[in-house]
């Protein structure tokens, strides 16, 4: 096994940075290892045609690479994995507010990759839901909101199987050669948003999913912690 | 809980009739209760550009609805969903073949939507698997493959969390009330091939994943069955 | 001529099975021989921009192919033939209405080829009358409409000239040999709604145009005895 | 009836002026009247890919319309009724021409509307001959093509029934009151090479289709000698 | 210097023929040399969204290329160079209307290239200043407006500097071998709405940027001549 | 005039930051004041179609801004401008190479916005240059290249009138309200790559025209001795 100084168990460096860009209500640049993400929440007045006058607001996402974020320079135009991804990412985030109380507001959550290693769409939902936070709290800030609307503390950590080990966050060497990918989207509390597990070689038994979902768990604290502090450290601009 | 007639544990009744379109190599349509498919495998002669010369071949899935195969009539252009699940449907077929032993082959599922009443997307892997099957069978037929390429049995069940309840194959009325969605691929000895599970309302427990898999890998065998009757008795047109 | 068992006057047998969706409030599916359609007439709340607030109503037309149903995979895009045709069966299908007496409403009138043998622009506008006749009639039973706005029972039936004789009715075989091509959407009372006809080698001469809109008129009493039959029996769902 | 100064069976002034591009092999613009079409014709190395190798040339056709060329502006892509028409008038030209003896080349038709009145896609067939004619002489001219590849002299000219009556040659004011629009293309000995009759109100006769070729057909000599007379004064740049 | 009986200073001949469309408000044929444009303004109600409610109006321009314009066929969609193109002529004629005065209106300007020798972009600008100031007679003439909202003439003249010379108004063949292309926008008293300079080969000194200026302004006036003579003399249909 | 603590002929704080990615041949986050763009220099074996065989290379631009960039989310489609600056940036960054010394290879340099508070087209070439020179780099010590290909070190700045004074280098507030928005791109020599001046409001005199040359002149030593001092302390990952 490559992974240089880490034990199957360990997650890589997370690091999230707020305030990249000036002018989104919530912004972060959020890292795992050698993957880098940058995360927009923007707040807009129109939610989606069909919630209109429900008085509810609503979370969507976008997920893109920008070019040179691969060994192989890619075209902007990445439709089939893109979707899925900022589908997945625009579920995970809604899983985190009540969106009764966000009000009739549209979160648009951008997540561009900007050096992709492994785990792009676990980083996203991580670094999206300090940016979904941000933008929540500027609405109180500004008065437009008496009460926070997020309700879960949401956050994502993907495994892998590799020659019948599990392997926590794997860059992407690691995943390239791996059995089966695993991703879970996960509360504080430890339940589940989502579960995407997808045998790459042969299919895979149920307890090796067991044993990845264990050792997430495990990881997730780090995760959790890393999210809190950039909230709370903050620079907004 | 309105399941007419059956129990949480129950599949609705699946059929699985073959030869429904004359010219593809393996046609069937396949029935999930009040939900239909229509699904056509057919061999073309080239892979995709990234595969050329690495003698293997390739599975792809196409996934659309016919307009009327829902209450409202829906446009036939349908990106985001029917990208996602034709994604799914290719990954969990291509589990199903060795694919050097295909040879450098390429074969098309395309699964048309007739009628759409919950699972569409598990009665097109179920029998996405028997179009497969058949187009196979063809290609040994006319002395193409010596031995079939197919290495696993591969089918899909989902379940869905309703009022805490794990119900097997639930209906649209079932999954539109649901707190959690999930879908299972499986191989005919039990193994995973995809996992796919997604709150809808609030987290849900691992305890419950667990649930669900264990009343899934209960039910498989009658889908299972319906899979080999459908290729026993075969009508190949 | 290889026309098995049937005389160049000779329609192949025409079915036209009601019900076949359950959610559109027409749906048939159509079968001139090896040529089958899927029909769904949806009705709908919105008109056309340049007719709102003119207090009558549309009917339009959508045609595609499954991509198994033919010889040779299709994709999906098809535009250029569909877009010709999809127009031909919408002029077809509203000359058999009063778009008053319609009222400000808008039928759309899909037509999923499933299989293709010849003459599927006849099957679909011959299915479709139908189609559209079943959603007028759920307009009247829920007390929507006191009249049916249906005005003219319309069909179609093709000709081919092939080796200088006109055969009624021509399948793919007799379709691809031909020197011209001729489709005739005609009402009961014989009247002509549309004529198509093209040289597809040599030019021909009027008389077989002649010829072949008498042999066509003649064979009509069995198409419109099907619909009529189909609306009588219609197992509506 | 409004047309001024011609009876039902008259034509309106037809010219057709030669080398208004320099560079297309065959330029001209038609003029029914009020109805100005440009029409190039440039010959091209490259057949569609299902004739390569066949030793067989191709002819297609664009039709579009200047924004400018109706009393409301139109948007550039009007894609229904232009695909409809460019394939009408790709498949006449086709029927102009040996498409082996033309050699594997690609003669592209554009027809591009400065002023429309009625009677577009006549115009643009009956130009389109001329400059399909110029391209395929200046091949021989050349020396590339031994005898020229037309076999046939092929003009469009259409007709209306209004109020009963069948009008040759309608403008818009014409067509837009008309019960039915009839094209026909036709040879110079007077064979059919498409026939396309549409009912817009009621369904019509059959006598009044004959009625509309027989003017048709005695209409047909005057626009037969524009298109020669055309070819003779023959200002080719 | 192949520019046959013209000198570096020299224009090719300019015309412009109004009224070559019947339908728009404004139309002109406008003809630098062999550079042949047609330029059709249209005046429509409605104003871009960000314009709703301001209580002024806004120019927009259309480029295009007839597929016949140069020496090889150019297909219809020409997106980089047209976009780009009709970006400067709409912002250089938007240039000559007092926005507030045109009140809340659409003019379209429409430039169809119909032969490409060089210039077209200047070709467009300048005789499209003549449609633009005719649609804005027209809303006088019907008493839409009672003054004029246009407050500038302005026309488009460009250079090239080829072996160190400036030429003024290259043609193609000119334009291909120049070291950079040079467009001005300018108005009747010599300001400047826009100014381009390319060099497609070496750099070059600001000194010739400024003698190409000093040309252009020089040959000036008997464009904008060309311009108050057509609008003069303008045959408006 | 707002802009603090700086005169007219002040350029805000320039700051190229190299090997922000990992994976491009060359790198850099180039920083304007708050502008701030990603540019990544990408080496490719396929130039264009048109150069096939040439024995010559090609670099090409893309541009577009992350949907953050702005007060306002923009989407992520942002056709007609971003073509328009893709194309300078292309058109200015070839002007730097000897493309035949390039050999058969294409360059592609995407700008990616990350904020945008004015002049992102002169960020974008200024940060792209220094992204090539690292590209070119990279291909000599890699032995690919035994000289550089680069024959002219280019940047670009811009200037605006407002008020009638000319100010190097304005943000967004400042050009939001210029009468003329001007950029230059030149060579470290002097001479010119490309000039674009648009007046927004008024046309202007040429003698500002002049003034914003001649102050832009005067600035771009700065700007130049950044891109040097970059590209040697360039950390090249």
């Amino acid at each position: 096994m490559n992974r240089v100084g880490r034990g199957p168990r360990d997650v890589r460096e997370v690091r999230i940075r707020t305030g990249v860009q000036r002018d989104p209500a919530g912004s972060v640049e959020v890292t795992f290892g050698q993957t880098v993400v940058i995360v927009a929440a923007t707040v807009g007045a129109s939610v989606p045609p069909w919630l209109q006058g429900k008085s509810q607001g609503w979370v969507t996402a976008e997920y893109a690479m920008l070019p040179g974020a691969t060994p192989e320079r890619q075209g902007r135009v990445q439709k089939g994995r893109s979707e899925e991804i900022q589908r997945l990412v625009g579920r995970s985030l809604r899983a985190a507010v009540d969106l009764k109380a966000l009000g009739e507001r549209l979160v648009t959550v951008d997540c561009d990759v900007l050096q992709a290693d492994g785990g792009t769409r676990c980083a996203s939902i991580t670094g999206g839901w300090v940016a979904l936070a941000m933008a929540c709290r500027r609405l109180m800030d500004r008065g437009l909101l008496a009460a926070s609307p997020i309700r879960h503390q949401v956050c994502a950590l993907s495994a892998a199987i590799v020659d019948g080990e599990v392997l926590v966050d794997p860059d992407y060497s690691e995943d390239h050669r791996a059995q089966a990918d695993l991703n879970f989207v996960m509360t504080a509390d430890g339940r589940l948003v989502e579960v995407q597990g997808t045998a790459e070689g042969d299919p895979f038994p149920e307890d090796l999913l067991r044993v990845a979902l264990a050792r997430v768990r495990e990881a997730l604290p780090g995760v959790l912690e890393a999210q809190r502090r950039a909230l709370q450290e903050g620079r907004f601009p």
